[in-house]
């Protein structure tokens, strides 16, 4: 992440701070004690995990290391929350979350008290001058740490209530607007050239995100807006699924041995179509945004409908042309859609937020990538294999927390999150 | 199980019925919401879809056949509360049910009053009479299965406290009282004969302990307690894990696929054992009979010991001489140690309660074994092969649910239940 | 086993290992060299395996200890061809064998006669007078686990052929006869009564048939020959394999996770029904005996023709009042049929031979069963759960290794041995 | 892969078929039949399924198409010898292939043949004229084909032998020249700018070598030889494989999971290291290139050397400068020495043969990636996805097959590949 930024006062660090650790609570109000535990499939972390997880990060990084003689809220907590990092002792096993139901919530939301008087008083003591860099950058980074897991508490509730079959509702609100049209489908063109590719300017951004490099690129052009239900039930109603000249081959054994035939919350009730959405079961819109695909479904439906998917630096290449200044305004949950929207606006391309877009390239470090020491080193470069980049945001990414030059990485056969797609085209 | 049973006045069933019902709730008071909602391994069910399961099976065998234009409280509870009924439509699968969060423990409280409410409304209707036989047989099971679950409540919950790493105490009163001494082992003759093995009498039993019949032994000697933790300790010393030649070769296959080297529950820190119980994590006594093991453990042990388990006959022959009246009397689930306790009582032969004893015998039907006909059908006669007895019942079963002729049965591995064992041998 | 068998002449014991050991290399004259070498599932061992570990029982329990100076073929052999002796040193993983392509054939071929010479000049050493009792029992256990393994190698390479879409034939003359009808199944009584179980005469037995003791068995009544192809047919189109009702709980699992539709080689092609058999596949004739099913399947077939299987005991008793005297007659490999034959004679039972019959008796010891120690003690009493005891042999077994006190087992899902199913039911 | 390659006389395609059909068998020829039927680990498929494939695409896309009224073979050696091709009906499950003894090897080199005698009556009924550019372009990919399946033979043979207790030689030739120095290693620049990668030229090449495209990469140095045996020792004795920092995520649950801790046929014995080769296991010769490693230990070596893994862009640019005309000259497998052999001469790079070079580039299609229609599209396209690229052919590879753009793929943990690997760095 790029260093030496302006200075800001501790009053707004303050205020920052609470206001994203407020936001966490809030994403959990509508849960029921028992929601907070499970862990359905591996990559599903119990909603309770995530509250500590994000608190131990404060802790373990910042007040065990910067206050003296700082009290352990419960040494012991150290095995529940840490996750990957393998620099800071044993843990839990991964695949052992869901069956802790222990520290129970009350005694987390103490533990997340705890932590966060500790943090403002240690942030007091710094009042009557200016973070050092080097601590705000961490705090920065613990704030980040905290939005990434705000999205991911909402897709993993959503997972958790989305495949009972009591199809619960999250929020009333959550429940997508019907009747709306989808505008139809275009192709912006975009001239060959050498471009431009990573994040510019000297804000906060993933190390991932670096170092800033030329990238030439052939004439291509860019659909304007996603794909929608629609035109993906299209797809289906085509024999997609059963059409393997349409995939890659490891795509054909996931949906074979997963016995996929849909996207993931896709129902069949009597020959219609229903999707689970945080506003509960609901008739499928065609219009709106196909979300909750696969890597290898996208991939699949692009060469059906004789497109592909833009690499991550035409997709970055487009954006910058096409939504220059304002990325920050989308579709993000703080909207509260908790869904992505259907496209009616001919000046708005999706870009940002609705659904993570997959591309088609793979989550690699870019040229001359600083990859950080120590244990954040472990954050974003220890990941750069086997998956892909997604750009863009979702319905359930914080709008502070998002970025154009962002790149998100998933493994291809992973849809719980929101994840959708843009088709892209080679051009004279 | 036994038919024509005795007349009942309704007043007793209604207080029977009334008792058993809260025992189960009143065992899961000590839990917090979240202590409900997992499902660590697939033998350990989620406290809460026991209560609901037990529930079920009064409203879908009882009041949805007895009661006319009968409401079902939630008519799509039966996907979750039905178990492996085959008969009875389809269910949540067995593995995921500790990804259920709801129905929540409130609504199934609910459902329980609700049921309850209507069982007691429906005894009521026969208040000037009797319980028509079928139907008293029908609520016997129902109560007599409410009390199998009972005791699954009280391992299940163990398995999910003792596997957490902060080892949460159920209830103080149930830690062991320490500092006393078993008393030295002996060995008691049986006489070779023609015994008459299987439930006798005209209370109920289950369908397994009939029919009676006459099974011929020859002379034998039996343990006059049970194997005590100072005592499996020994063996452990003794390098007991590593000696294949005292193991049956799948037992060697099980040891080193798991990685078990102790019985279940137990931890050593730092040189010594401790073991989880009910009262917490405690050091470990070696006068406390040994409990947790499987068959394949109990087997390794008693041919280390120069001895063998006693088979089913063996067991139920000697029990009868040794303990002919009272079998009721022992240390069962009401007493409330939640563990087996130190046998010190010349007169007591640890044969009611503490811990299920493992046999030597295959779950296999008696001579003209009565397989009943139906959903109930399904009850225990399906369940007859690779599973091996146990008898005596532990500190974990309901004084009113055991008899000396129970015949229980758990594949040979497992050992979350409250398992134990007793030395035989042959003599001359 | 029976020790004190009466001396036999050293020539006489000469005879006798030619005998045996030639079979086993004549019963391999049918195979190409590619035949020798696979292990498609952990059951089936590769032809060349059995060739070489029947030939290492010899040398390394024999010639090794009992000739001074002997060089051994090749030590490293043992790596491969120990089997589960664990206190025989390390070895390959059972489920590495049908990998290893070395020692080759034509190597193993070699090892054979390097040992049969020299276990013969070890005889000859003997030639002035008698084998010491302890070399001749083991000697003849050496012999009575070759004759197993000739078993095992027909079953293993009627699986290597049977699963292969060429079905190719292993000898012409294997091919069922055709057009022969069975005779009307009947079924005869057996009083109650306390029979006496386990080898009586003072010939060699294995250890598991040991001691004789008395049995109680109530009346019942015992089926005359074994269930037919066409019979089981019945079942299978009057939904047998969909009816759960039928099967144990662990049935229903095997067959819905392992796709299980009908016995093993059983092949359907455009509505007819065939059968591999080790002459080629041949259309399925009703009037064989039905083989290669696992006990799930039996017992379920038993429950829908009203009846159940045999104990063991039942069986035995049955045995012995109806063909008590000449076990070793009957459809035994050395006839070359190597399938079950069609039930025509009023008084042949179809008990010696054909196909091995599943019994209702999990494979326990018998009381006072008197576990061998060292090595041999892995014979057999190491396998003493989750299995199923066998009755009568097979097609496929040597005449001179049977017994009608031998108890074969196999855990129940196992169906690529020859086995089959006889009916038994109460009476009054 | 390129259309309108220059007309070849019909003489000079009979000699070059011929050839390569020859040098199929002839890489066969020290094995013995067992040799030719294993299929140890789902990558490596048995001897002679290659031979019998290798065949199957000749007689399925060329005689079945164009020889009028061409009886095949034998129909059913479709379902054997069909590999992936989704189109070409039904087939063996690829986990199969070494449960399949016949077609046995005699069988299948009369397969063999019968194939070429009637491709090359085939091409004679061209002999006064040219073959049509699309049969000249199929039958291209055909002989490519088989000499990819050729490089297989090699690898998948050396697993077989490799893992064999006995260490069988494959020819005694292929031993490593002992007591040769490796030269000191190091880094020579590249200058940043825009270089075109891709093929280029009229010949042949595979389809994902296009399209041509510029690349734009900053400056850098790579390693002017490949890591050795001695060097990658110091990585491991450096605690190398329990550095997680040094790991890639997937990697550390890969060598834990896995029990990882050298590279593929890497033994220890008594503190001293030995190696596999096709000549037999031999001392390992610190001077000798490291082969035989997954992509997850090229790239931690490459973390802990301070350096990194080139792109396939920075391996393909690099190449062009260093070595631009003679990429046929190096130690590709008919040099004979089916091992890396040691570097000295200071102006080979060790671009050509060796080794094929893991790079940190995912397999994905170039701009304009060309997929091709029908069953031939499965060919690469089907497989880009989760793997990674290697560069440069190795001791494996026919000289006539590689060339400098050629693209390797493999999954990132394979490792039965001679795989090596090259070190990277950025410059200023």
């Amino acid at each position: 992440m790029t260093k030496n930024h302006p200075t800001e006062p501790i009053a707004q660090w303050q205020r920052r701070y609470r206001e994203v650790r407020d936001w966490t609570v809030e994403l959990c109000a509508p849960l029921r004690p028992e929601d907070y535990v499970p862990q359905p499939v591996v990559d599903v972390s119990p909603p309770k995990w995530h509250l500590g997880h994000t608190t131990w990060f404060f802790e373990n990084f910042i007040l065990r290391e910067q206050v003296a003689d700082y009290p352990l809220f419960d040494e012991r907590l150290n095995w529940f929350f840490n996750s990957y990092y393998e620099s800071q002792g044993p843990r839990i096993l991964r695949t052992n979350r869901g069956n802790m139901t222990r520290p129970d919530v009350d005694t987390i939301l103490r533990y997340r008290n705890y932590v966060d008087e500790h943090l403002q008083n240690w942030l007091s003591s710094y009042a009557d001058g200016t973070l050092p860099t080097e601590l705000a950058d961490l705090l920065r980074i613990g704030l980040q740490h905290e939005q990434q897991h705000q999205e991911l508490l909402v897709t993993d509730l959503k997972y958790i209530l989305g495949t009972n079959p009591l199809y619960p509702v999250y929020r009333d609100s959550a429940a997508p607007a019907t009747g709306v049209t989808a505008r139809p489908l275009g192709f912006r063109p975009i001239e060959a050239g050498l471009y431009e590719i990573g994040y510019r300017g000297n804000g906060f951004c993933w190390d991932n995100e670096l170092s800033r490099h030329p990238h030439y690129l052939p004439a291509y052009a860019m659909a304007d807006r996603l794909v929608t239900n629609g035109e993906y039930l299209a797809f289906m109603r085509d024999g997609g699924y059963a059409r393997f000249e349409l995939w890659q081959m490891e795509g054909i054994e996931w949906i074979r041995g997963a016995e996929i035939s849909a996207p993931l919350y896709w129902y069949e009730r009597e020959g219609e179509w229903f999707q689970f959405t945080l506003g509960g079961l609901q008739p499928l819109d065609p219009h709106l945004p196909v979300t909750h695909i696969s890597w290898y479904e996208a991939d699949a439906y692009a060469r059906w409908a004789d497109a592909r998917l833009p690499t991550e630096q035409e997709w970055e290449t487009a954006a910058r042309q096409w939504q220059p200044n304002d990325f920050s305004r989308g579709n993000y949950v703080e909207q509260g859609h908790y869904h992505p929207t259907v496209c009616t606006d001919p000046t708005d391309y999706q870009l940002a937020g609705h659904a993570w877009e997959w591309t088609n390239s793979a989550y690699l470090p870019y040229p001359r990538y600083p990859r950080l020491e120590g244990a954040l080193g472990e954050y974003n470069g220890k990941f750069m294999v086997n998956q892909m980049v997604l750009r863009g945001g979702s319905c359930a990414t914080p709008a502070s927390h998002i970025r154009l030059s962002y790149r998100n990485f998933f493994h291809p056969d992973k849809r719980w999150q929101f994840t959708g797609l843009r088709l892209c085209r080679d051009t004279e």
